[in-house]
């Protein structure tokens, strides 16, 4: 059972629930799904603009990469929340000793990158979406206008909400790149020294 | 079997098909049923900032009330659609004769009404959620801010997104209250003169 396989009362009742998960994150990427299929939507309407056989190409291209896009983000609805489960779990872990220390600490930044890749994911994806509604809003169906509106708002909506979550979990990363840089930046200078 | 009950995987199929419904308004009524859901959420949350017994009952009452708008706001993703489906069924009906033409005109102004009714419902909801929101961001868990900035994101775009179905569809109203209005105002002035 996965949390887009719910119904959607269920679902909206569990992230009413105090339950940390699923949260802001899934709900960031389930905003972006359904922004990518009004876009998919408005993309394969009969009555387009669309007036070479090249432009219904385009629109057509456009509508099944909203499509492709809209299954991606469904998929990060679910991940976003096992990811942050995960993170939960690795801050449980026991630290008694030092190397319990090290062990829980090298899994709480392990969990957080993958915390920071699920709404990076959504990011990514919402933001590839919007660039095919620019092709989906010169092309598509004009008197489905309002539907192509809605998407984009939902996707900025998204987008921006994946952004914050992005934001949070970066404060919890000890410079994720930058400790492994400075100690080779150590042992390249040691090594020409 | 209506659209709430539907899985989300086969809710966000039926939002990417081409058909007509569910389109931009039920998709605003459900960012917003999920933006009001994260609000409730957060509400629900221990270690809130809450420090008296009063500012307690308040946080919960927003809470409760959040909870409320969010299942309103479920219901109006069925609701929208429904009405939209009415405005088009009001379209085909036949029209050849003068009476046949009056009472489809009509039809589709009364269905056109009710098809307003469902995203101002949507606007309206949204914003009283969003009122509520802050007392949440006041008193709730700091740590949620995350999750209650998703939400108020998601309450935002789902009341433009509202917004402009109701515009679309005042489009196609025929001076809703004004003919009303001036065949009084006539009569009143006829009763007068």
């Amino acid at each position: 059972m996965t949390l887009t396989t719910l119904s959607v009362v269920d679902l909206l009742a569990a992230f009413r629930s105090p339950a940390p998960t699923p949260g802001g994150g899934s709900a960031a990427a389930l905003a972006g799904a359904l922004g990518s299929s009004l876009l998919a939507m408005v993309a394969a309407l009969p009555k387009s603009r669309a007036a070479t056989v090249e432009d219904v190409e385009r629109l057509k291209a456009s509508g099944q990469r909203c499509a492709a896009l809209s299954a991606e983000l469904e998929a990060l609805v679910e991940r976003d929340s096992e990811a942050y489960d995960l993170v939960m779990a690795a801050y449980k872990r026991p630290k008694t000793t030092d190397e319990e220390k090290a062990a829980r600490s090298a899994g709480i930044q392990a969990a957080m990158r993958d915390a920071i890749a699920a709404p990076l994911g959504v990011m990514r994806a919402c933001a590839a979406a919007a660039e095919q509604g620019v092709v989906v809003a010169t092309l598509g169906n004009p008197s489905a206008s309002s539907d192509l509106q809605v998407g984009f708002e939902l996707l900025g909506a998204a987008l921006r909400g994946a952004r914050l979550n992005v934001e949070v979990n970066l404060g919890s990363v000890k410079d994720p790149e930058g400790q492994t840089l400075s100690a080779e930046t150590r042992r390249n200078r040691g090594g020409r020294g």
